[in-house]
């Protein structure tokens, strides 16, 4: 049998019949951050046949919305879902895509692609983020044959094409977020201690915040709920223990933490 | 002369080899807000041959980026330039094309365009939005051609396709933004009262505001300076003027209003 033959039908179809079934020269990629006991990562696919990574992503079928298709691309590319996926940026350097990577991913099945064929043309990505907790997520066997992995945000490099300003695009857009909107709901234990959220805030933001400072904004926020119980066990004296207030984070979450004018 | 040869050359263009000079199936939309003297307006074009309004909009040459065709694009059409565009959403419904627009617009030539042709294929667009003092800036004779109008943004209606969704989360996003940025610099006169800050918030967020709050919480991100002239003339009490400080609002537009963390 000859390489070409050994080709899945999937990767021929894109191929063959890409640019009918799909729309043409737009994509979508998904930065997934995921954060546990003071770490952030963000999911990332080994490229085939290269040492690159590259952020879950794919194309939009004709027939479908760009937010169906992120979350269609994010599930049969690494079995997540169920997860709020935000649209943040589209980018469209003209000069962004990568032919080798296609080129790669079908001479290894002894196929040249065609300069005229879509796959080689320009593509624009419309890109979308999520902040969860990666334990939380199963990644699925398809997940786990594509080399998917979480990757300490510290950690990142040799993404490919401009998948790496695209995690930095994401991770600022997050970081605005942070500056009005509540998180830490599905990130922390029920509950948690101020130095716990706290912790949090400094690894998405990358930056050491002062504790004084930092609580009574929190605590300016109503967000919380202050508990009788402390946590024990600690070197220190103990901490008490908060709760968010699910009907408050509810509302700053339409109308952002500072309320409303 | 037959109506086929009337055609302008660059209608003609876009028909015959559109799909070659621009990216298929994407464009892009902008949503210019324009306020004075307490009037949010947005600026719309009329669209040939139909009682139909529509955003700036148009197409991605191959070779440029898409913010460089979304500023190319409000030049051709407005004349406007030298304003700071903010990509915020791209919308991508399969259904949000209306193929009469284009073909009334070829229709009023005689041509009939192609059912295969990629002007009546599926398009998605990325929305941009500004917003400016509208009284500086000059529609040229292009976009009186095109009737562009500075609509008030409680009388829009009759756009075509889904531009009015796209206002309307252009109108969000912009409020989202005044939650945690300063604005203001170039919608106010350099000294300016307190009052006719808050009209400008108001204005925007289309609400009455509490006097004292607004007051305490402009007054609270620090980016005013209160100076010792008074407003003479009104029939109340002389109100203090206020300008902005240049080194704080700038920094509020980089770190937030309500600073660093």
């Amino acid at each position: 049998m000859a390489k070409k033959d050994l080709i899945p039908a999937s990767l021929k179809t894109i191929l063959e019949k890409g640019d009918k079934i799909y729309q043409p020269g737009i994509s979508v990629d998904c930065a997934i951050f995921g954060f546990h006991e003071n770490i952030l990562k963000v999911l990332l696919l080994k490229v085939p046949n290269t040492n690159k990574w590259a952020l879950p992503g794919g194309f939009i079928y004709k027939e479908e919305t760009i937010d169906q298709a992120a979350y269609r691309v994010l599930q049969e590319r690494t079995g997540v879902k169920n997860i709020f996926l935000q649209q943040f940026n589209a980018f469209g350097d003209p000069k962004r895509s990568d032919v080798t990577i296609h080129q790669n991913r079908y001479q290894a099945f002894g196929i040249k692609i065609p300069k005229d064929n879509w796959l080689l043309q320009r593509f624009i990505t419309i890109g979308f983020y999520a902040l969860i907790d990666f334990t939380e997520v199963n990644l699925d066997t398809a997940a786990k044959n594509e080399g998917a992995e979480w990757i300490d945000i510290n950690n990142i490099n040799n993404l490919m094409m401009d998948h790496e300003a695209i995690v930095l695009k994401a991770l600022e857009s997050l970081r605005t977020q942070l500056a009005y909107l509540p998180i830490g709901r599905n990130l922390l234990p029920k509950k948690f201690t101020m130095p716990e959220l706290q912790k949090l805030y400094e690894t998405i933001l990358d930056q050491k915040l002062d504790r004084r400072n930092f609580q009574r904004k929190m605590i300016g926020f109503g967000i919380l709920n202050k508990l009788t119980e402390t946590r024990k066990g600690g070197a220190h004296k103990a901490p008490f223990l908060y709760t968010f207030n699910d009907k408050k984070y509810q509302k700053a979450l339409k109308e952002g933490l500072y309320g409303s004018w």
